[in-house]
C-alpha cells in the first residue's frame, strides 16, 4: 500500500488481497480522518459482496471472479469509537456487464487507486436510526461519537 | 437536509423523498453557486428517471421501485437566471442489475450522500447549442447569464 | 475544447468528435501535470473500447453506437517520458443498460465534462511490474520518470 497526501488530500494505492474495509479503515485510524470522502476508486476486486437493501435487510450478491471497478465511492464517518465507512459501487466482469450497489465486502484485485478528501475540522457520525433500520450520516452529530 | 462546507466543498445529506433536483438547485441558490460540480452521490432513489439521447430526444427510462445509487455526477452553471444542473447516474435493482445514463428525474430514498465544489470565482453557463438542439456547457460564457 | 483553472482543480469541456487519451495526455502535458486524477467525468462516447482484465490480456468490448457516460474516474501519471492515463468507465447505451471497465480507447461524442486534479509537488510513476504484466500506479516512483 502507498499514501500520499497533500492537504486534506490522499492518494492511496492499494495492493492485491487487502481488504477494502479494513484497509481503508486503518488509513483512517491512522490518518485521524473522522470526517471524509471517499471520491472514487479503480482497480479491480477479486472479490466482492455487493448488498440491495430490500427495506428490511441487504439481498446479497457475492462476486467470485475478478471484476473490474467502475465506481466506488462513499463517505468516513465516526461510529461507536471507530471509523465506520459506507461505501457504494460498481463493476464489470468478464462479459462487461455491471452490477454493483451497497459494498458489503471487498478484496482488492492487483491494485485499486482511490481519491480520499477530508473535513479536518469535522466529525461525522452514523447512528442507528430506529425508523429505517439502518446506520445512517449525520454530518453534524451531537457530539463527538 | 444537512449541509456542511469547508472552503469550496460541501457534503450534503438529502433526506427521504426529497426531489434531487428541487433541492440541489436550491442549496445552489441560497450558497450562491454559480459554477460548481456534484463531484459524486450514493444513497437511494425511491424512483428515477433516466434517459439516453438518441439524437432527437432522450428516450426515457422510469424506475419505479428503489434502486441504489452507484454513480451520480454532474456540473452545476447558470441559466435563464436560475442554476442548471447536468446529472448523470447509474443504480442498481434488487437483481443488483445496473442502469442508468442522463438523470432526468430522482427522489431520494431514505438518504442521499454527496459531495458537491463550487469554482467561487466563475460563472459556468448552459447555452441552447442549436446544432445538438440541447444545453451544453460553457465554462466561459460570454457575460454572466 | 475549454478548461478552466483555479489552484490545483480544472474543469474541462472536450468537444464531440475528440480523442479522449490524446486530449487528456496534450492537456495534462500542457499544464504540466505529472501526478492528478480525473475526478469524474459525464457526457457521451460515440465510439469506445472497454477492457477486462483476464490475467494475461485485455479482453475487448467495442461499443459502435453512442452510450451516455455514468461514470469516468482515474490516474494521471508519467511513464516513458510522456503523461500515463488510468481510466475506467461506464456507459449506458440506449436500452439504458450498462457496461463499462477499463477504458482502452473513446471518442467524445457532443461533450464530456470533466473534474481534474493535481498534486503539484509529486510525481506519479506507472512502471511495467513484471509479475502481474501490466502497467501499474507508483505514487513514489524512486526517480522521476
Amino acid at each position: 500500500m502507498q499514501t500520499v497526501q497533500e492537504g486534506t488530500r490522499w492518494m492511496l494505492r492499494l495492493d492485491d488481497g487487502q481488504d477494502l474495509f479494513e484497509t481503508l479503515s486503518a488509513f483512517a485510524t491512522a490518518q485521524g480522518i473522522r470526517a471524509g470522502a471517499v471520491v472514487f476508486g479503480i482497480g479491480m476486486f477479486r472479490r466482492a459482496t455487493f448488498g440491495y437493501w430490500d427495506g428490511t435487510q441487504y439481498r446479497p450478491h457475492e462476486l467470485t471472479v475478478p471484476h473490474e471497478v467502475v465506481s466506488l465511492h462513499g463517505t468516513i464517518a465516526r461510529a461507536e469509537g471507530a471509523p465506520s465507512l459506507h461505501l457504494h459501487g460498481a463493476v464489470a466482469g468478464p462479459d462487461h456487464r455491471v452490477v454493483g450497489g451497497h459494498l458489503l465486502r471487498a478484496t482488492v484485485g492487483m491494485l485499486q487507486e482511490l481519491l480520499v478528501e477530508s473535513f479536518p475540522s469535522r466529525t461525522f457520525g452514523r447512528p442507528m436510526v430506529e425508523s429505517f433500520g439502518l446506520k445512517m450520516l449525520d454530518l453534524e452529530p451531537p457530539r463527538e461519537p
